[in-house]
């Protein structure tokens, strides 16, 4: 069964009403451009401000999504006849009614590993068209990065401390709303998960899904030793069995007699409560099949769970991954970087204490050093020097010509850069700080446009 | 223009393929009660474990987009053949293609404060029915409620400390995906919230929009003067102007001296960066009109600003409201309590370390003091006693036979309780905890069934 079409039938779909999922400044300013016939070709930089708390890096995640977004956005009969009852013109709506995305955008790989000030998308086009994407850009790429973080750093534990341990993904209850437990699935994926429990999200992203069992399976039967055999019956040796719902020691020997006396190879059981270390150490004894571990999970959990021992086959994370309890909210923005004056297209910036920004078009150039990351040099496009190039141009005129790569490939993306990422930014708790450094021609071009604005608005203070 | 239907073309309706928007565990339990034919009547309860960090109570919300779907799931052939791809049964398949819900649900009027270990919703059904709710009842439920606490906790320290000043949603931005961009609108509203940014919301629930502009409006001109000349040429007396791009006094000049120039009440200019407190008291020495703080802005950073003597006629909350930012998960669970057994609906519960349940249906009553919310008992259903019940029968066999009080009702009760709940229980840090005592009735049988389970599985231990 192939999953549906990228977005047909899902959050992103027309049905939807996406062309309205705006903030009302977004249009207000579209018919401002409209009314006053002032629509200059302009760039806007997609990026984040500092890194959340604790993170050293941020995965990029959520291009896909976004970007079709811009290619498809269209506003139907009853969005604009709201709109026409917020009182906004004829004449706009017509304008609206005709949208369409003309110009170019580059962006970073999906997958990625970026920092803080590096554009991961950047959109150049006439302002009236540039301006509206700002709120949904925000919202996709802001959320998936967050999570494809989250995942990836407890990929990075396993991987340094465990054993090949599964991670699944269990978080679609805990999620805000449904369109955020189906991506965090996608992004999940991509920093290096390997299943979900959410089935429309298995579905839709062509992620394996997983599952067990709850205690109310556990509690419908008359006894623990039924409601495991009932189990068996249907499912077999693909059987997990959770066997913490009245005493996790006794419910695993429960689950390893019910096993032979039928002489099934069940696949686990689950623990998800309790002292999981211990238990876990317990349970391996008694049973001969896997431990799946559920209660709480994160990158901080699995890493006291594997540094005390604790035996497990694979986790079960969910609320603090679909929150990224840790840090959920990313400073990310879009912000506009130049703008066309007199037909030139000029660097734009403003001046707001702690939201100041680098003007112009960029380059992010990554420099290597004996095949790790070394440092990343934020320069203007088209500027000379060295480093590889991270953003690549994915539309022009309107059109895709970027490549569509797999999830797969998203994701050995993500793992692989992570390798070459030197351990100390991937620490779980105060990694150090990889530099980001302005080029001189970024230097040169910001300091002089920021003097030229302090000359022109700060004369009286 | 009237909002759409109820979830007519919302992420809620059945494009988006809700279905599915379930763990695995639940379909494979479901496929299991459907194979061995043990399918009793079971009762679940939704609740959450314990409040939040820094939170006294909670807003329960989402109940309506909840229920709506308990009422109206079903599987469509394109999702039961994805599930025949997994390799569920043919007659799963079948079962599911009838599926129906025929039960009956309780739960409390969305808006109503709520406290740990009561059910905000009670589901009795078939348990191959009541299983399968779980995922999306804690996902919609959970999440809203975060954000109807979070808003209430804005609009009772502006009640506390200001001076009526407007709330209005700008977050979303920076909500987890499109659902809970569009979901917290309506959890604010409910919360106190007087407006939101995002259109399509807005048109849904039908909740103000209002916006102001963006720096990128005031960059695309050649001059700050010139942009705020623009906007009045299009907006008028309805324009906010945003202030800070270059240096918010020497902004503000300029929107005084524009405005006064054509002679116009404009409605107001934003601040959105730095020193708020001092600018605001600058500025409203310039101005003449509404001034709109936006920045960085919760519950604390609004007592902060207050208690600081600044001035402000509306606040525009983003990132904190929608992800309730300090306390971005609630500890939320959907739990059986009853299941059949010999013909009987008899009491159950788990015992697992620190995620123990109280078993049976309940009674949340709620007793007053003096006009004020003295302490609420949770009680077996039916069991006699003093105080307000709050759950009601809201689905019977299957129909909807309970109220659908409007959003502004909600709001209404939300803010009405708010007044009766004693202000220690309202801190911003540390609340009191409010009591929630179990019943004697809820006691002796929770005793006793701990006992009896306990004889039952930890014989060995």
């Amino acid at each position: 069964m192939a999953p549906p079409t990228r977005g047909a039938a899902g959050p992103d779909a027309r049905a939807s009403g996406l062309a309205l999922f705006t903030d009302r400044y977004e249009l207000a300013m579209l018919q401002g451009y409209h009314e006053t016939g002032h629509d200059p070709l302009a760039t806007f930089d997609l990026y984040f401000r500092s890194l959340p708390t604790d993170r050293g890096y941020v995965v990029a995640a959520g291009l896909e999504q976004a970007l079709d977004y811009v290619l498809t956005l269209s506003f139907d009969d009853e969005e604009l006849a709201f709109l026409d009852s917020l009182g906004f013109s004829e004449s706009f709506l017509e304008f609206l009614a005709a949208f369409e995305f003309t110009g170019e955008i580059r962006a970073v790989p999906e997958g990625t590993v970026v920092f803080p000030d590096e554009p991961l998308v950047e959109v150049t086009a006439p302002i009236s068209q540039a301006q509206l994407f700002e709120t949904l850009l925000l919202n996709q790429v802001g959320y998936q990065s967050l999570v494809a973080t989250k995942a990836a750093r407890m990929r990075d534990t396993v991987d340094r401390l465990g054993d090949g341990q599964a991670l699944v993904d269990f978080g679609s209850r805990r999620a805000h709303g449904t369109d955020a437990g189906l991506k965090a699935v996608r992004a999940a994926y991509i920093g290096g998960f390997d299943a979900t429990s959410n089935v429309e999200a298995g579905w839709r992203f062509d992620v394996p899904t997983a599952g067990t069992m709850a205690h109310s399976w556990v509690q419908s039967f008359p006894t623990e030793r039924e409601a495991f055999e009932a189990f068996l019956d249907v499912y077999g040796e693909d059987s997990v069995l959770l066997v913490d719902t009245y005493d996790t020691v006794g419910g695993a020997r429960t689950a390893a007699s019910v096993a032979a006396e039928r002489e099934l190879d069940i696949e686990g059981v689950r623990l998800d409560s309790g002292d999981l270390v211990g238990l876990s150490k317990t349970v391996s004894e008694i049973v001969d099949c896997g431990i799946f571990v559920s209660s709480g999970m994160d990158e901080y959990s699995i890493e006291s769970f594997l540094n005390g021992g604790g035996v497990a086959t694979g986790f079960g994370p969910g609320t603090a991954l679909v929150t990224s309890e840790d840090a959920p909210t990313l400073n990310m923005v879009y912000k506009l970087v130049a703008v066309e004056q007199d037909g030139d297209l000029v660097p734009s910036m403003k001046l707001s204490p702690g939201k100041a920004t680098y003007p112009w078009q960029k380059s992010v150039r990554r420099v290597e050093r004996d095949g790790r990351f070394h440092r990343d040099v934020l320069a203007l496009r088209d500027e000379a020097g060295r480093g590889d190039e991270q953003l690549r141009v994915v539309v022009e005129d309107g059109e895709w010509v970027g490549e569509s790569p797999s999830l797969a490939t998203c994701r050995e993306r993500t793992l692989g850069q992570l390798t070459r990422l030197p351990a100390r930014f991937r620490a779980l708790r105060r990694p150090a700080s990889y530099q980001v450094r302005p080029s001189d021609g970024l230097q040169e071009m910001t300091g002089a446009l920021r003097e030229e604005l302090e000359r022109q608005y700060l004369r009286d203070e």
